[in-house]
C-alpha cells in the first residue's frame, strides 16, 4: 500500500512527464495554453483518487496511470471551458486561458484536451477497458448536464434544495466517482467492489461540494484562500441560500428576496444580513448535519468493500482530509 | 452491395432516430441545439463513407452505424465550434448555434457533442475497437491542429502552398479518411486494405478541399449557393492566393500586397483584380492540375485494394461526384 503522498508524488512526477512531451506537440498554439493549464496545478485530487482505487487492489501502479492522466485532463478541461462561459479572469492565481491567450485560443485548446482525455484512456491495457471508456463518457456527459442545469438555474427563482443536490452530483461528486471506480477497474476488481467505491465517491463528492459552499460564507478568510461571502455577492443558489428560502418565514422571505434583488446594497453590508439569516434559520448547523450524513454514508460504503480493512486506510485518511478541509 | 442512395438512406433514417432518442434527454438546453445543429443536415458524407467502407467487405450495416453515427456528430461539433470561433452567423441556410441560443450554450453542447461521439464508439462490437478508438482520437486531435493552423495563418504572411496543403489535410482531409477506414475495420478487412483506404480517403480529402477553393473563385453562383469571391474579400489564404503569391512577378507581387492591404476598395472591384492576377499565373489551371493529380492517386489507391472490382463501384462514383459537384 502506498500512502496518500507516495501517491501524490507519483502523480506529480508522471504529470510533468506528459507535461514535457505535451510541449513538443505542434502547433505550439494549441498545446501551449494546453500545459499552461495543467501546470497551475491545483489539488490534483482526481488522478491520486484513481491510483488510490486501483492500489487497494493491485499494486503497480503504472497501469493505472493512463486513466489517472485522463480524468486529471479532462477536469482541467471542464475548468477551461466553464472559465470561459463565467467569464472568469483568475484560476488558481493565475489569468485563466481565454485570459492569458483569447477565447478562440481557449475553446480550442479545451476541445483537444476532452480528446487528449480519450486518448489516454486507449492506451490501457486491462480487462475492462470497455467498461471504463463507457464508465468515463457517461461521467463526462453527466458533467455536461451538471453545468447547464447550474447555467439554468442561475435564470430561475425556484430552484429546489433536490435540484441542487442532483446538480452538484452531476457536476463534481460523479467525477470523483468515476476516479476512484475506474482505477479500481483497472485493478480488475469485482464489480460490486467497484460499485460500492463509485457509491463512496458520490457521498464524499457531496460532502465535498456542500463543505465548499460553507466554508464560501462561514470560512475563515485567512485559511479560505478566496473571499469570504462570494457566493452570496453573486446571488449563487448554494445549498445554503436554497434551504434558506425553503425554511424562511414571510418575513424572512421578503428579507431575503429584497437583498437579492438589490442592486444598491453596499457587499459587505449584503454578506452580513443574509448570514444574519441564515443564523437565524439555523443553516450552518443544517449544512453541517448534511455533510455528516454523506460521510457517514461513505464510511459505511467504504466499510462494506470486502478487502482487509489496513487496504482502506489511505483513503479513509483522504476523505478525512477532504472533510476538514478549510480551503 | 448497396448503392450510395441507399447508404445516404440508411444514413438518414438511423440519424433520425437517434436525434429523436437524444431529443427526450434533459436538460433540454443542452440537448436542443445538439438536434437543432444535427438537423441542419449537410451532405452527410463522412457517415456514408464510413458505410462504404465497411460495404466493401461487409453486408450488415448495423455493425458499422456507431462508428458512421459518432463521426457525423463529431463533424457537427467542429463545424459548431469553429462557427463560435469564426463569429459565423450563418450555416446551412440558417443560425448558427451560437446565434440561435447563445454562445455558452454553444460551446457547452459543442462540448457535449465530442463526448457523444465517443459514447457511440464505444457501442461498436468489432475486432478492432480500440484501433478504431485510436484511429479517431488521433484524427480528431489532428482536425483541433489543423484548426490551429488556419487561425495561425490569418496572422502570418508568410504561408506556403506547402504549409496550406498540411493544415488543408489536418482540417478536411483526415476525417474522410478515419471515416473510410473506420468502417472497413468494423467489417474485419486486412490491415492493408484499411491503410490503402485511409491514403485514398486523403487523396480524395485534398482534392475535395481544393475544389472547394477554386469553386469559391470560379464557381458559377447560380450552382455554388454562396457568394462567388468570399474568400477574397476575407484574404482568406487559399491555394489560390498562395500559389499566385509564390509565382507573381514583383509587379504582380506588389498589385496583390496592395489588394490585400487595402480597406477602401470596393469590394467586386478587388475581386475582378484579384481574378484578373490569378488568370495572368494560370492559377484556375494549376489548381485543376493538382485536384486531378489527387484524383489520379485515389484512383491508383482504390485500384491497388484487393477485392473485386464491382465492390468498389459506388465509392469511385461518390468520389467522381464529389470531384464533378458545383456547390
Amino acid at each position: 500500500m502506498y500512502t496518500f503522498n507516495e501517491i501524490l508524488n507519483f502523480v506529480n512526477t508522471h504529470l510533468d512527464e506528459e507535461l514535457k512531451s505535451l510541449q513538443t506537440r505542434q502547433p505550439l498554439g494549441l498545446y501551449n495554453p494546453i500545459v499552461y493549464a495543467m501546470e497551475q496545478g491545483g489539488k490534483r485530487i482526481r488522478p491520486c483518487l484513481t491510483l488510490m482505487g486501483y492500489n487497494m487492489f493491485a499494486k503497480d501502479m503504472e497501469q493505472a496511470w493512463p486513466a489517472a492522466m485522463s480524468i486529471e485532463i479532462f477536469h482541467n478541461f471542464t475548468l477551461l471551458h466553464d472559465d470561459i462561459m463565467d467569464n472568469a479572469d483568475i484560476r488558481r492565481g493565475n489569468p485563466t486561458v481565454h485570459k492569458k491567450y483569447d477565447e478562440n485560443t481557449a475553446i480550442l485548446s479545451g476541445d483537444a484536451m476532452s480528446i487528449l482525455a480519450y486518448e489516454y484512456l486507449t492506451r490501457l491495457n486491462t480487462n475492462h477497458n470497455t467498461q471504463i471508456l463507457q464508465l468515463f463518457s457517461h461521467t463526462a456527459l453527466e458533467i455536461c448536464e451538471g453545468q447547464q442545469y447550474d447555467m439554468d438555474f442561475e435564470n430561475r427563482n425556484d430552484v429546489s434544495v433536490d435540484e441542487y443536490l442532483n446538480m452538484i452530483r452531476l457536476k463534481t461528486a460523479v467525477l470523483l466517482a468515476c476516479s476512484l471506480k475506474a482505477g479500481a477497474l483497472c485493478a480488475d476488481c469485482s464489480q460490486s467492489n467497484a460499485d460500492t467505491l463509485y457509491e463512496f465517491g458520490i457521498s464524499i463528492g457531496l460532502a465535498f461540494q456542500l463543505r465548499d459552499d460553507l466554508l464560501d460564507t462561514f470560512g475563515d478568510a485567512k485559511t479560505f484562500g478566496k473571499r469570504i461571502g462570494g457566493d452570496i455577492v453573486a446571488n449563487k443558489k448554494t445549498f445554503l441560500l436554497l434551504k434558506a428560502l425553503e425554511l424562511a418565514n414571510t418575513s424572512q422571505r421578503q428579507q431575503l428576496d429584497d437583498l437579492l434583488a438589490s442592486d444598491s446594497i453596499e457587499e459587505e453590508e449584503k454578506i452580513n444580513a443574509v448570514k444574519q439569516i441564515f443564523e437565524q434559520l439555523n443553516i450552518r448547523k443544517l449544512t453541517e448535519d448534511l455533510i455528516e450524513t454523506y460521510y457517514s454514508q461513505a464510511m459505511e460504503q467504504i466499510e462494506s468493500i470486502d478487502i482487509p480493512n489496513e487496504q482502506k486506510v489511505p483513503l479513509i485518511g483522504l476523505a478525512k482530509k477532504m472533510m476538514q478541509r478549510e480551503s
